[in-house]
């Protein structure tokens, strides 16, 4: 291929997780008319998958202090999509020790979600495995979400994609938690992904953070490198400094049956709005915890504070205590 | 090499365009301060080049229109920088038609500048040639900066490396005017660029703009192919949608020469604040002409307008008059 950035691969296709990683810098407390409005500009856009929350364990998480979307009931859900009579498939995500997955993830043929995302850390691959089956079992897409592959051992990645290589998760993904991976790495963790997936028939996903502005290049290096599921979201929404900005990635992508004028319509009708009262994107701390290998919670919280300018007193904290 | 990540090259040398490209947004009214400011902030973190600004002609630009730093007379450098007394190489950037290099330039013996970055479009070589070799013979060390080459034939690119080739510039710099390269021809480019300079030991340099929010990206992926120059700007200040940050590309370096905290002391002081006056980043209107390969201008003016919000009547408009 001479210029493979102007033309595309069928097979690709792309998630919005704007709802349900947006939904972490709001206790996914957000108004039905957004939900609505983002989920009508999924299927106007031709997106393929709309990811629209958790399926939140309610003896872990009090229902009180939460917004639907912690929970993803099928009441909350078809009020929004009704019967989802479109081309777009609806997707939940259920963390491992964070979820009552047996029960509330109901037989796919009493639920309107097509697709069960299972997000772990290394050492929750057992019962990861345990929901993939079961969620598999009901009848769902299931995929497999390593958490944090910035922060694990090579070998335990390896054990990690060899019990998923088994199971019947359709995808496993490479999530970039944290925004440190720069380039080589995430063409050395697809190739993995799919060298373990090959035998198996898997996809590769890729699921970026914008610490350092590389989420959508690390996106594009996956895509390049072989991975046909790329997880986006409007305006970068998502917890920190946001995610891979669907903007951006469907202007790359050269598949004529996506459609950038929705999504615009969406960014200066909900997104921008939005802004007043919640923040996102790749703040200079967000820049530092990215360049450290470290949960942004420490950034979070000193955007959240009182002196979220002054970056240096933030470098000096988190340089001593590296 | 198993993990180049976390490795460096000692050759690898880092320009602040901060002035010069940041010039662009401002007709190049900086204060004493600021310049002084990103002045000692380059000493302190180790950066290799500064770029104060442009040679332009006072035939050409009326001097009460444009602050300092569009002319970068001998005396206002000197009021900036006394006799430069550090391992800081000071730039400036000639470009090609705008320029009355032949006097303006005066010999390296009587001047703080180090080095002359001559700036041209494809049909500009001629002059650039000229350009490059008078400013050799003044006793520079001299670059070439082919710009908009995303927009250029690439006969006409090999046309101007073979020419640029048998010139004394040091270094040959990938310039992605218009924010609109991918890393794969990013990749192509470095690649071409470093074989036509290889004969006569010329570096090569990446310049990129941050439309697509991939200068910092493409800037790395420069890197990796070989590029031993890097431009950067604080909080990626420069014209539109900026360039790349430096507070990123020095957070990826590994050369321990290079200082952070410098940077955000910099960016606390004097580039928060300048944000109350002046606009650069990644807004969606630059998203548009970098994935169309245009000139951002047209996204200038938007922003500049009566409705910086309204993405879809700008879409509208450039995809009309494509």
């Amino acid at each position: 291929m001479t210029a493979p950035w102007i033309t595309y691969r069928p097979e690709l296709k792309v998630l919005d997780c704007t709802i349900r990683d947006g939904g972490l810098i709001n206790n996914h407390m957000f108004e039905d008319g957004f939900v609505k409005a983002v989920y009508e500009t999924c299927v106007e856009a031709g997106i393929d998958y709309m990811e629209i929350g958790y399926k939140g364990g309610k003896k872990i998480f009090a229902p009180d202090q939460f917004g639907a979307w912690k929970f993803c009931d099928e009441d909350d859900i078809r009020r929004i999509v009704g019967g989802n009579e479109t081309p777009l498939k609806l997707t939940a995500m259920a963390d491992a020790g964070k979820s009552d997955w047996r029960t509330d993830i109901l037989p796919k043929e009493q639920s309107v979600l097509d697709v069960i995302r299972v997000a772990f850390y290394v050492h929750q691959v057992a019962e990861a495995v345990d929901m993939i089956r079961d969620a598999h079992d009901k009848g769902y897409e299931v995929t497999a979400n390593l958490m944090a592959v910035s922060r694990a051992q090579e070998t335990e990645v390896d054990q990690v994609l060899e019990l998923v290589a088994e199971t019947p998760a359709s995808t496993i993904v490479v999530v970039d938690s944290f925004g440190s991976l720069y380039a080589e790495q995430v063409e050395i963790l697809v190739k993995k992904y799919l060298a373990y997936g090959k035998a198996t028939g898997k996809e590769v996903g890729i699921h970026a953070h914008n610490n350092q502005q590389l989420a959508f290049a690390n996106t594009i290096e996956a895509i390049i490198h072989g991975a046909n599921r790329a997880d986006g979201s409007m305006a970068g929404l998502g917890r920190g400094a946001g995610n891979c900005p669907m903007e951006l990635l469907i202007g790359f992508l050269r598949n004529p049956k996506f459609k950038l004028r929705p999504i615009y319509q969406l960014l200066q009708d909900q997104l921008d709005p939005l802004r007043k009262t919640v923040e996102w994107g790749p703040f200079v701390q967000y820049n530092i915890t990215g360049q450290l290998n470290q949960h942004p919670r420490s950034a979070m919280a000193a955007r959240a504070g009182e002196e979220p300018g002054d970056y240096v007193k933030f470098y000096d904290k988190v340089i001593t205590e590296e």
